[in-house]
């Protein structure tokens, strides 16, 4: 006779099964070689993903002895709390483990969390558990990105996933207007939220107007074509720096009237929402077109009475879809405010509190969620951040003006 | 029979004179060699600096026929919109001009503005030439902060002034409180200010507390013997890299038990307040304290009902004094805010537009005025801003609690 | 009926087919993973080594239509006379083609060059295939070594071969004397060589010594135990500039007491030759050992009556044995001759001219063979080069003396 | 009554005055910031030159109670047999001790000297005293290069000296033919040599011939007017990376059609010898020429029987001059010859030992003097080395070939 669970039980060891299987599954198209490859230091290969998310679990989660001692350190990413880590730009010198090995230590993780998600003690830990799950959604986008970034660099261009893809499609912009006064943003509690969400508290918000769709590839190459890249008074001084030492003359994947796409080097799309951009680029892009960026509570305000829907990484399309998007999918959306705590954050305590509040300096929010961004992942109150001068996400540019 | 001039003119003329001349005092005390060297590419020669803030005058108030054609471009900072610039990291090769020619060119703009302030159209420049002068005044500022800075690379260790000082005190610490609403930021007309201080708006302020003086040296070395600096879970991430990377273990200008300032190597005195930290250090100090840094608006809240007083350059002590200073002296105080544009921020049209908007990213800001700023220069709107690494200017630490 | 062959074209046949199998031989124990990566910007992937070395007989002896058009340019690795080359440093991008691929690559071409080996014109090409194969040779060296630098940086130092191994022995160290005169030196005809080690040419060499056998680890421990690493004056002064900046305290592959090599992490041998130190380390000992270098021209003269014994690639031990040596086998020997073209030096006309000619600077020349050379490619008159500071060959030191 | 002295002690104390007047006449030109600036690592301020020579005097003859205790260390370039050094880089970094002072240190140690000079010890230290003379004849000609390279990196480009000078010529050139043979090169003792020149040795020297004047900007310019800078197959490959890298497309001080020079920037003069190119750049002109640069064995053979007549130093003109030089003067000319020890080397023991021996790896010999040369420092057996990419010294070009 079989036992008897909670549906809540029954859920959480559900929704874990079905993510863990979603990360193998992105990285099925993947020979081992693919997998083992580091193409720059902010990039991971493939294979130490997939070790870093299991070994997630196995360190905070299941306790006990390691699969093999030595991942404790060679799969910790930045966890100080939990010990030594293996340089993260040396992560692209590890032939060994194996990619098969490190799928033997997937399932054994996997054995070892389903019988715990089976036991009497999954309810104190289904938080971590959560935690683990919305961690691992993470670096399936980063998964994607990442291998992106390495096709990039081989000059035979391989595509991710062949596949046939409906057209890019462009509604007409517009604006939607919102009054000044005081709002409340953060996470407000029922359902997951990362720490940094969190406490929900009042700002204050001046009038503005923000677009309902994406800046597409075709006004952003008008951008490109009016001299956006050698013209130093569109752009921050730092910005114009990084374009110059690093010759930035158009989006990263931008190549020969193409575009590189997990898709393999397609025709530019026009109607498609211009991805990979800088915060830099998307902000000499609004001061050119005379907007400038929102900040994350202007967005957030927006979202908040919006359906999740639009294109995330559920549609197999992996690349922006366009049309009209009031505040979700295709791409992450850079926002004019600096990552910091919000008034009250406090950190989780232990190692995990290492998650987020390190890294709240001299990085930008984006938000919205992209087309490789689980659609379960999404929600108005996530906050994403990467460094100004970074292009190989999945960043595109919502534009925002004053009222 | 003497012309008849406008106080308001008097006054412009006057304070002209006097801004340019406590520019050459703080010269005054050093050699045409002292004056011609760079120490790192953030610093500048200390005679580029008097040429720097005379060329403001001869290319924003003057116009016409420049003194010497090639300053156009060896003394312009970084105007794109008036042209080339010599290259910043290029500025200590520079034995010509000569200090002498240098003083010649000072000189020389200083009787075409007199000229022009005793003339029919001072009034349509007086807001450059107060810009000019305010611009002097942080040049006076970064005057001391970079001679110290290369004094304290010469092993000789020369001081700047010889100067018995009075020993520095602290006053016990208390908190004020401040109560949770929406509050008014941002200079609101009324004497001069800068465009990033404008336009005054509303923000909401949560419930806070704030320390009634600074963060004293014997505070900071208690974190420091705590192991503050071999502790990274205090750290930002970016923080505790910087600190790892450029092998941190003080601020900047302790060494052997006391610390160089401009009066040459003293005692470290246990009262006076820090200087001389980096954001990082700042952040990890308050996080090892169990408070944390202001935001500019709880700083700029505080400071509204505080009267202008404090220890400023015109002490003649280069050094900070201690006490209790609910808000300004001594030193600038580094907020948590990331330094960003106020809503409906409009930077000024032309070349002077380049002043401060497109500085506006990576940076943080600091609050209240040092030692090293002139008395009449410091106000509770004023913004200043560096990175987040920076430690060669006055910059301490003012803490900051939720209610 | 089968076609009757000229004996000298059975031979190349022969040869071609034993050379490949033993390139192929060499990567067999490692995974398409191993043979992906590279380790720093010196080394190369195995895979590239794979492909590289059989570019080298489709450009230079088959002409033709490539196996696949990209190739021309993935596998190039310095010619420009035959086009653009894939840049060096990322050779480790390239997940694609796959080791499978490349293996189908090098079929392809042996099939078409035993096709031409059997065919009327092999003798035209004879000379080309016997750089090809000399050169395929040298690359068989460069996939141990450069293997052996991946696995070193891999925490879980692999085994390239597990495999007991006999026991080194260390002759008692004699010299051998050689008179003042002048020789001949340089490769006479009869044979491959290098166009670098042609023409042979006089020289005049002072008297001198030589010793008989190589330095070992435990005398090269007594200069280690002495503070060779800590005292300057024994030091080039670029050489100490080197080990400050690389903080290097031994030679590069000892560690915790033992030593990384190819067959493992293994005990230190007191008996076996030292390697894998540079020529800075090698000269700092000599002049320790109040010795010298020998010069190429000394140990040239010393090796022309010589046997062509020692250990080589061959034995299947992939690390000095030691034993009395007077010239060949188990390390590279640094002399203190910087690499330079012999008199009346003539680059081979083509682009296999670049093959040596340009890289006659700033490199010092090695002499004798490895434990990772092949027998067969092992002459007295062969001239191997590394710049100073390298450290990943099998490099080591045989001491020389004035009369 | 006077005292009677030996005449060689006479001629020794003269010479030191002489030697010393000259190089503060070398600076009598420069103001005091001129004196104070550090252009590049490899260069240094004009005033660290006049201490450097001053203290060799006073660490290596006079001994005993230094003028200022700090000046060990400051003016200590790399003798690490004497203690503590200041960083080279950091050169740059000293407005004190002010030049006035340095001035001082000179007229002390002179002093001090001219007592010792004059007294009864001076035999035992006449040697030192003459290779301190050396030395500071070393330092005259690397204040003419340093600063006119911190000359040109100001936009002002300064004259050092105004002057008129004759126009420079160029013979027809030709070629001087030697035989194959045993010869001698190297000091044989007699006058004044650094150790690096000794002992004179045997060398086989293959049938040559070596051009009786040097390489011309006009010669030069047909090179680069063919593509000299764009064509890779000229060049060694390190070369072409230090090309490439750094963007040579001519000799370094050519720049508008002209050439800038310690007399301005002037008209380039096809006659004169080309001057400021590396080894690199002299290596791939020779390849270009169907030539080839001399061994330093080839050069001193020829120049053996050669008068020490050539443009140097004491001309007043700083410029090559040009006119048939089969041996000295107007530029050092680069040799094929790795800088090394020569057979029997032995370093002077103690710290003057690590005047030459420390620096023979990865430099390149130059012989024969240029117009920034002391006359009474040139001899045929003089090495001069510096590294094969360096472009500031007067360095040119002679070409050899095979007879």
């Amino acid at each position: 006779m079989s036992a008897i669970l909670p549906a809540e039980q029954c859920d959480l060891a559900a929704r874990y099964l079905a993510v863990r299987a979603q990360t193998q599954a992105l990285a099925a198209p993947l020979s081992a070689e693919d997998c083992a490859l580091q193409s720059m230091p902010e990039a991971s290969p493939v294979k130490w993903h997939l070790g870093h998310s299991t070994w997630f679990f196995e360190t905070f989660v299941l306790g006990g002895a390691p699969f093999r001692e030595a991942f404790r350190v060679l799969f910790n990413s930045y966890y100080v709390g939990v010990g030594e880590r293996h340089p993260r730009p040396e992560r692209g010198l590890l032939s060994r483990p194996s990619l098969e090995e490190v799928r033997a230590y997937r399932a054994s993780v996997d054995e070892r969390m389903q019988a715990m998600l089976r036991g009497e003690h999954w309810r104190e830990r289904a938080a971590l558990i959560e935690l683990g799950l919305n961690h691992e959604q993470q670096h399936q986008e980063l998964i994607l990105t990442d291998v992106k970034h390495l096709f990039s660099r081989n000059p035979l261009l391989p595509a991710y996933l062949e596949k046939a893809l409906p057209a890019a499609d462009a509604a007409p912009a517009g604006w939607r207007a919102f009054p000044a006064g005081v709002r409340e943003i953060g996470h407000a509690g029922g359902g997951f939220a990362f720490d940094n969400e969190e406490p929900r508290h009042r700002v204050f918000v001046g009038g503005y107007r923000l677009a309902d769709r994406l800046v597409t590839n075709a006004e952003y190459r008008a951008f490109v074509e009016d001299g956006g890249y050698r013209r130093p008074e569109l752009w921050l001084a730092e910005g114009w720096d990084a374009c110059s030492a690093q010759g930035w003359s158009a989006p990263l994947y931008w190549r020969d009237g193409g575009e590189f796409t997990l898709h393999g080097l397609r025709p530019l799309e026009p109607a498609a929402p211009v991805v990979h951009v800088s915060y830099f680029e998307a902000d000499a892009y609004a001061r050119w077109a005379h907007a400038r960026l929102p900040t994350e509570a202007e967005w957030e305000v927006a979202a908040q009475d919006q359906p999740l829907a639009g294109n995330f990484l559920d549609s197999g399309r992996l690349h922006p879809l366009g049309g009209r998007s009031p505040a979700f999918g295709d791409a992450w959306q850079w926002t004019s405010s600096s990552y910091a705590a919000y008034p009250g954050f406090r950190a989780a305590s232990g190692a995990v509190g290492e998650y987020n509040g390190k890294f709240m300096v001299n990085q930008y929010v984006l938000r919205g969620g992209s087309c490789a961004t689980p659609a379960s992942h999404v929600r108005a109150t996530y906050r994403n951040f990467f460094p100004a001068a970074s292009r190989w996400q999945f960043s595109g540019i919502r534009l925002a003006r004053d009222n």
